[in-house]
């Protein structure tokens, strides 16, 4: 049942979002374009890295900060950046930035160690683990390549994004080599199904190397249960990885973080506070448990122009060589800005409130008539909704079922009555279909 | 020699770029803030494709605008895209305006047809390539991955960007793949060594599938002779790679496009404006002459939650299943509006100005005594000038020469005096070595 209390808003004044925007806009124009434009101005005030810590105090709390705080956090990040027109060279403050958002993600899913990188979408997320879990087996592949090395195989269910099989084919592994896992009626990955496909790929004379599961479906939303199938992956020494992206973000929330229960015993989570938190697009995590350096090991290159040996400071902490890419945008800064905005308790009330609302919408449709889906009706309904401009939601069909509304309650500015408006404005859209 | 006609200062009034930046930044709270969290206001103000186009008047041109009209192109850009905070659904604006940009893109390579899209950074569109060129030549290893091909080599120099060899470990051919071919002493390929390797990979059982010739190193700035390169990939039948991220820009200049000459033989091109253009980091295409749909076949899913065959507008027009990324950012918006502001003549400024801003840089030098790298100085020299904080200039080795600093002559608001401080600084910091 939908809870009042829990369904407040947690939208804010649109006049007191708008002039904080104009704060941050005035900052960014004395910091970023007026001082960095100015030959006057210092490229960088260089500090050592712990000392920079200190400064910025990076470290995420469970408590949101004041707009003041935050006007102040935006002034020096830019202040202790490096204002350049050249090349993206050096990011002292987002190097340690990451780290600290880096931590603070894996704190989540149950690890006071590990590794991790931000990466352009949650696809190319999926692809790192894909990539890092054949290479910890097989190391020989990154120079060898995938000739040297038997069949492999892995496993996801059928509900599992796309991305996996885009990823498959991309890494030469062929979409073949993805075998796919029954799934419940709720879309949950059924263990024992996973069971069986192991066997039966290694009876035809493939080797497993991993198992991807999904805390989050795309269409329905489910959870695999991640307990079983790391007892599986256990058993049969698989790499686990767990595609968090949609979902990940629950474990922020001690009323419904139970739902990834066992994550932390994956190997590796992809988890993009771009959906359920709402950071900006893109803002994709890929976490590690490792801690023996595979990132590097991994995609390292030691490219002469970047990563010098011989350079001033810990050369630890030059990440750049734990990634496929060269130049990377600064994704942290949106995650590590809103946090300190919303504090973690503000954040899990987000994560709440989606659930909330969500529940508010599936007990209201029940109470409606004529919003059992029968009928092929979601494309003229999208393609009224569309022109007319009110609304935008997608439809999809699932297995044998007709194309259906896929609602995501996500949104951390929704309210119940948009909830009601927009079970009305279908019902308007489809009177006389 | 410096022309001093020619040096003339790009830069614009800096009290114009924050007011004309204000007036932006107006605009987007104006249009997508205040406008887009309003429920009276529309998600989308749906138009057919092609009206859209007309209204957008998406063409870029050789002459640049007025502030003004760039102003009205930023809220018409807003006005018609989907104001939503739900998915990134649909970008009816974007979609356009990206197949817009590749066009002009593709007529300065020389294509007057072809395909393309926006990767994050040089490096995945180096990787695309790869992977293309494989697909079509065996479009099996899609389904079936590498194991059911022979062992394929491919070629580029000993001077091309590190991620051909991590796209290589990446995409599962192993690094071993990568066959270095010689370069002369400016950095360029040497086409009788390329013909030389094909020959030995193919004696030692390997087929050849793909040469990555570089327009612009990342060390020394030279372009490889692509014409030359082109009559042996012509020859073998391999796939022509252009890595030109830095050097592509130059196809905008008329006076030094024909460091590129031959440019319009290769299959595909990795142009990234976001280098020698500077437009916002990350703008980055990958232009291929193919008109048989190779992109969206080698990369396809059809996923059916997001390209539903049943649209009520032409599905074509779903650009989102020719990438191996799900959500993309619009990285082709921070080029077109730069072209529409600069046109095209701006944009060969920008070009000539950096090049004639080299010249003056090696003229000086030569004027100057003691700027003859003999010693290994760079790594004392780089840390001075960070903790000073005055500039930051990267350094490194390159074969047995010493570690050298590495000019970048690119930003458009340099000038001679930019250069002559750079110059005096480097004398000041090392005076005592």
């Amino acid at each position: 049942m939908a809870d009042s209390k829990q369904l407040r808003t947690m939208d804010e004044d649109p006049m007191a979002v708008e002039a904080l925007l104009r704060d941050v806009f005035g900052i960014v124009v004395d910091e970023a374009i007026r001082k960095g434009t100015n030959a006057s101005e210092k490229v960088c005030e260089w500090k050592e890295p712990e000392e920079l810590k200190q400064l910025l105090d990076l470290e995420l709390q469970s408590q949101g900060e004041s707009r003041e705080r935050i006007l102040e956090r935006c002034r020096a990040v830019i202040h202790y950046s490096v204002k350049t027109g050249y090349t993206y060279e050096i990011a002292p403050v987002f190097v340690l930035m990451e780290e600290e958002v880096l931590k603070k993600l894996r704190a989540l899913v149950g690890w006071n160690s590990g590794d991790g990188v931000f990466c352009p979408g949650g696809s190319i997320s999926n692809m790192y683990a894909m990539n890092l879990a054949r290479f910890q087996r097989y190391p020989d592949c990154k120079q060898r390549g995938l000739r040297a090395l038997p069949p492999l195989a892995l496993f996801t269910s059928k509900e599992c994004h796309y991305s996996i099989t885009k990823g498959a084919a991309f890494l030469g592994l062929g979409t073949d080599s993805v075998r796919v896992v029954k799934a419940d009626e709720r879309g949950k990955m059924i263990p024992e199904d996973l069971e069986r496909q192991i066997s039966l790929a290694e009876a035809e004379g493939s080797v497993p190397f991993l198992v991807s599961a999904t805390s989050g479906t795309t269409v329905l939303g489910a959870f695999d249960p991640l307990d079983a199938i790391a007892d599986v992956c256990q058993r049969h020494g698989l790499w686990l990885h767990v595609d968090a992206a949609w979902g990940g973000s629950v474990l922020l929330s001690r009323t419904h973080r139970h739902l990834l229960d066992g994550i932390q015993r994956a190997d590796s989570v992809a988890w993009n506070p771009h959906k359920l938190l709402a950071a900006g697009l893109q803002c994709s995590a890929l976490l590690l448990r490792d801690t023996s350096n595979l990132l590097k090991r991994c995609h390292g290159s030691q490219a002469s122009y970047l990563f010098q040996q011989d350079k001033f400071y810990d050369v630890a902490l030059d990440t750049g060589d734990k990634v496929v890419q060269c130049g990377r945008r600064v994704d942290c800064l949106k995650l590590w800005l809103m946090w300190k905005a919303q504090g973690g308790q503000g954040l899990e009330q987000r994560i709440d409130q989606a659930f909330a609302l969500t529940r508010y919408l599936v007990e209201e449709i029940k109470k409606r008539e004529g919003f059992e889906l029968v009928m092929e009706v979601a494309p003229a309904l999208k393609e009224r909704m569309v022109k007319k401009g009110t609304m935008m939601i997608g439809y999809q069909p699932h297995g044998t079922r007709a194309n259906f509304f896929r609602m995501v309650v996500a949104n951390p500015i929704l309210t119940q009555a948009d909830i009601d408006f927009l079970l009305g404005e279908l019902e308007r859209l489809g009177q006389d279909l």
